[in-house]
């Protein structure tokens, strides 16, 4: 249906060889291959039969890439406060970026320290869609809501521990959002935030 | 910071008179004014000292329009199943309308009669924006999400009773979609699904 | 009590000791054994002690039959959408078919694809009753509920991750779903969706 | 879809103005109409307009039937505890019988007075399907699914305080009951087990 | 055991005669009497039997002086966003300023609009300790908690509607902080804050 | 305080060298030691120092026996449904054992297959208390409790999957048992549960 | 099957009507009557038909005593901290009353007042039986179960408010318990605990 | 910003190499360095290039010293029950050692046996800032809070097992407390309590 999308692979749970095998009956199709929340042991199955095969080790993503990749102009900043959240975030903006999309990141912004935020804002503020990845008290959202007027993604991440409940407590802010303009994906989703932010991104460019 | 969006009162918890003061100093700053979760009796209050006050029954929606409405070329659909969800539904819709939005509306298209959603597929396809709008199950946007290529808001409604905990059951369902493009707000939130909409429609529009 | 039903173990928890000393004792009073939730481990300790023992791998299942094997006219239709609820799609297609009945497996059917869906509902309609197994926002069992006139047991599964919450968000849509004609089993309970239908299944038999 | 079945108006929430418009407009059709959740009010709004309408008080539904009442061979029993249960057992009983079945009642036959279930257990196990109704702690399907062959339908009631957090505790009870063949629908959701119930005694009826 | 502290009495639940018995035996003890949760029945009852009893509306509070009032050099400072937190944020100002202290309120300083909250900064960072008052997605005192080094005191409040469940999602945002020196209360509690904040401005006054 | 209770250590959670170290200078002290959640290099660790230490493999228990052991009159009754509830229905009974009480139990009596429960129950009323030990469903206690005019101490276990939330369902259906005379224990707390058994059988050996 | 036992009506959600219905029923049988959680109006209409019928305004309870009285000489003790948590206390002590125990109250000895509550133990530990009341954090059976050796009925009430969830605080609060001897009822269920402490009171009674 | 604090590694869910990296670059700077959650492979990790890296054992804190420890005039007591929340309260209390302060471990201090708090109540009174450790019911902060006039810092610990839901029942009941003065962190969180009481510990030495 959706023109220029990959076919997608969730690894988690799926055997290394599961994935070689699903990987390679797409690849035969000369389609884009996405494997999400890929081991390395995951790669090595699929490299082995798949040459060109690529794994973005943080995102935890294998990519087989089979048609030409043509960058947007329009930008999907993706916008992070620690490193405990870089895996979701990187899984967002590599998928952004597999999928067409010209992306920036904006990492150790978070809200504990606002100058940071503040300070990258005017970069910020030149992206057509963004994706804000948070845990703990999942406040980057709305704080980034309130700044600029580009749409806002919010994806809540399973960092944390105790009353964080594996994510409750970021996901709840972020649905609570006092800030409008501020829509929400499932925890640790980088993938379907990305997903989004696409769809989002390609309307200012099949526009023109 | 936000060009053509008017100021929002949201009016639930509020005394007839609170909105009343609200809205006069905002209308006497010749701003639009947008009132949610209004009461007929929250409305009559406004309307007695600003007489040009529209009052959307079905939406608890008051209007002061204050600027001229120019209309998009984009169209955000407004898609739902029952009547009960209608409120929610068209919170959305006039919300949507009065930020300057070219709306239209497809309700009756739950997913346990299918066919209804398949015979308005044509022209739901046409939007540029979908508003999903589901209470119990929620499935409607992972159906739909599934159809079309636009980016899709899933708002669940408290609809429902026993284990659905209040629109927990929507939002769960909501969040977990197995269709991707789907990002969800807050259970009800009509206002902040339109105001979402409402950017990314702009995106658009802006670049033409 | 129940005619022709098999002595069950649920082998989850239970060393593979245990089972083979179970299922031995059961075997010797020459009823049919049925073992759920169990691993290869398990299978070998009982096939040791029990040659015709035999292995579903999927399904999880180790079955010893000591009594003759007929099936029914009418059938029980397992309806699933992707590779990952297989393994409870199987415990409850393979209980089905050791305690009797004709199977018909419908797989792959999820409801972000309606087309296949729809593509398979002619035969589908067929059956005299449906399972339908699904995780994430568990929206099978309503969509299908809207489709056909057989009565559906919903089996939720712990597919998914984060706001899934093991399980939940499949479990809470099905309890809320919109269509009728739907009754639900616990998460994963494969197996309970196959006794039931087993018993709705056999009222059709026994009358003629 | 459905041959034999009511229209039906879920008529919580809706003004006994709106119940009465809908049905009315059903009427028209010369369908059987059925309201549930109906408070005296929106009995008396339907009553104005159809003069044939009836009222069960006990079991809060509106019925107007209009076409004739056949009456199936195959008995399906409504099991319910104490005098709190009944306006949700009465609501599937009642439902039952408009939708065509012969239904057979059997009340005050709590576990906490496990005699009297016993008692009537003979006329219990002549009924092709059952419908169980329990509120606070829902023992009720298992132990009589420990009894019969028939499939059990529960219904768990909100029914109950403090712990029982609005049916909780009985619908959690009933999913992971130790009996098999026990399926479950939503909290008070007697209109739906009736509903499931009739898709399952037809099965009886058509084969012979 | 703690000097300079009123007794005090919850109102909600007890009737206005409760509590003015109540008031009444404490007064005549010739301590302070603060009544909280206070509706104005409530204080329309002991203000008939203790002429000096004083009401504020907005917190909700009841107090009755009868020991002189001195007041800290250090001050507390109460922080809240919108309209909806004031009921909150004034029982704990109010509360802290009838114990004794010195209070600056800063309302209107959400972090959907930070700019304000950074226009406030410098006298904010002169008070001796915060209690900062936040509903929906309670992201206010993680913000503050940035940007000040004086001990932080975070009330959610039930403000909100949907996935907010009555405060939760603000009460979890705020263990969750991300920022240190941040300590919760109950929903609701601007009592309890207050005191606490008590306690902690004490230190600084008798140390002197 | 408590005069023939043994000193106790729960184990899980602590090294085999703590336990011995605990142990030892309990053991020193001239008392009886009882270790409750001891895995068997708990045991060993122990074995090691105190050479009269055995080890209850089903209970998980540890006992250093340092007083003489004498029996009660009155009988605590140890009532269980299936192997799976045994290691806590073991702690209940051993533990109660070794703190002078007689113990019978009647395991494999679940209320699924009621007719055991029934078979036995002249033996069960010659209790002086009961302790119920039921995963799942929890129904156990409740059935029992209305066939007897023994306080009965209701044991949830977590045992189950799914919806069973790790013994909240069966936690929640005792709370809520429609049967008078029941109190209830945490999850898989067998030892609680055999310590107010004691408390209450001592009752009548003391008073006569 | 239990002698001495009164007839009980839970009266909430019941109409005047119905409890006088039913309760005149059981008085012709002459034995005891117990109405819970009356409200004056239930008992008013219970007056109008009996007329030695009895109401206790703070107990909500309504009796009629039918067969005398004796009461036993071990003391079942009431143990509660504020006047919030008395109607729950006052449920459980008249209850116990009028099953024919000996009932002492210790009311106003919360754990935030530990002194008053050591001023009254060596009272408190003459008692066979402790019922102790508590809401908010549910302390009180905890400390009180470290300083008697009778066994502790814990009794959470839905007393409190926010994080309080009804009462979910204390009751989980009482199942963790780290003194022992604790067992629990559900929130609010002083009848329950009273009913209990009875089967244990008389325990001693029966043999001496 | 805070003066005097070091920079913080949160150790858990890092690999002992990132930690090693990020401790090297905060040393290089000469600051203060503490590891928090650090097992003894991130210390060993540490160690290899930073000599004077200290391991607290039982607090799980790494710490490297760059700047003069001076202590505070003023002492923070940490307050537990057993052996179990030990690991929480060292962490707690070695962070505030590291932070500065001067602090007494008043340990094995439960509320079920209140004698050993009681005798040591003379030298918790000497305290200025109080933190509070404990898991299970989660009743010592109240009870400590009625005892003494310092603010109460309370750690719920994740300590138990059934209903305790990894530290819920201690959270909820502290943030229920119907003691004044006391604030609650995150579960488990010792460090963020030695934090605050740090930031407040120093009201009293500023102000000298
Ligand atoms: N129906 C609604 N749902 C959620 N948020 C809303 C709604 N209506 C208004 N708002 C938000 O509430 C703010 C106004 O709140 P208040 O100042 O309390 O009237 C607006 O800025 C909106 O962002
Ligand atoms: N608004 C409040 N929130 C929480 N606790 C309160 C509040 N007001 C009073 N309290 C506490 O409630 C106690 C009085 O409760 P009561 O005896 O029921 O009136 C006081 O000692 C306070 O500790
Ligand atoms: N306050 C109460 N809390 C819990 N259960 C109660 C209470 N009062 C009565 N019951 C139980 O409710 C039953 C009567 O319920 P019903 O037949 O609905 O009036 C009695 O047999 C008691 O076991
Ligand atoms: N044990 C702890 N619990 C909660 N927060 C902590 C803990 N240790 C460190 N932190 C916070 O975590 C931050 C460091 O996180 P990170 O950058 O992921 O190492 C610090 O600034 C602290 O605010
Ligand atoms: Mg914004
Ligand atoms: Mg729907
Ligand atoms: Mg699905
Ligand atoms: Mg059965
Ligand atoms: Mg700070
Ligand atoms: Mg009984
Ligand atoms: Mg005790
Ligand atoms: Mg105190």
């Amino acid at each position: 249906l959706r023109k220029g999308f990959p076919e997608v692979i969730f690894c988690e749970g799926k055997t290394p060889y599961q994935v070689r095998e699903i990987a390679l009956a797409m690849h035969r199709k000369e389609v884009d291959v996405l494997g999400t929340r890929a081991s390395r042991e995951h790669f090595e199955a699929v490299k082995e039969v798949i040459d060109k095969a690529i794994y973005y080790e943080e995102a935890r993503i294998i990519s087989v890439k089979n048609t030409p990749l043509k960058k947007t102009k329009g930008v999907i900043g993706v916008v992070a406060a620690g490193t405990s959240d870089l895996p979701v975030a990187e899984e967002a903006a590599v998928t952004a970026e597999l999928m067409g999309n010209t992306v920036k990141r904006f990492y150790d912004v978070g809200v504990a320290g606002l100058h940071r935020l503040l300070h990258k804002l005017d970069e910020i503020r030149k992206c057509r869609v963004l994706i804000a990845v948070a845990g703990m008290e999942g406040a980057l959202p709305t704080v980034l809501g309130g700044l600029v007027s580009a749409p806002v993604i919010a994806v809540p991440t399973s960092v944390g521990y105790g009353a964080n409940f594996r994510g409750l407590s970021a996901l709840l802010a972020m649905l609570n959002s006092c800030a409008s303009g501020v829509t929400v994906v499932n925890i640790d989703n980088g993938f379907g935030a990305a997903y989004a932010a696409t769809l989002i991104n390609r309307i200012g460019e099949e526009e023109k």
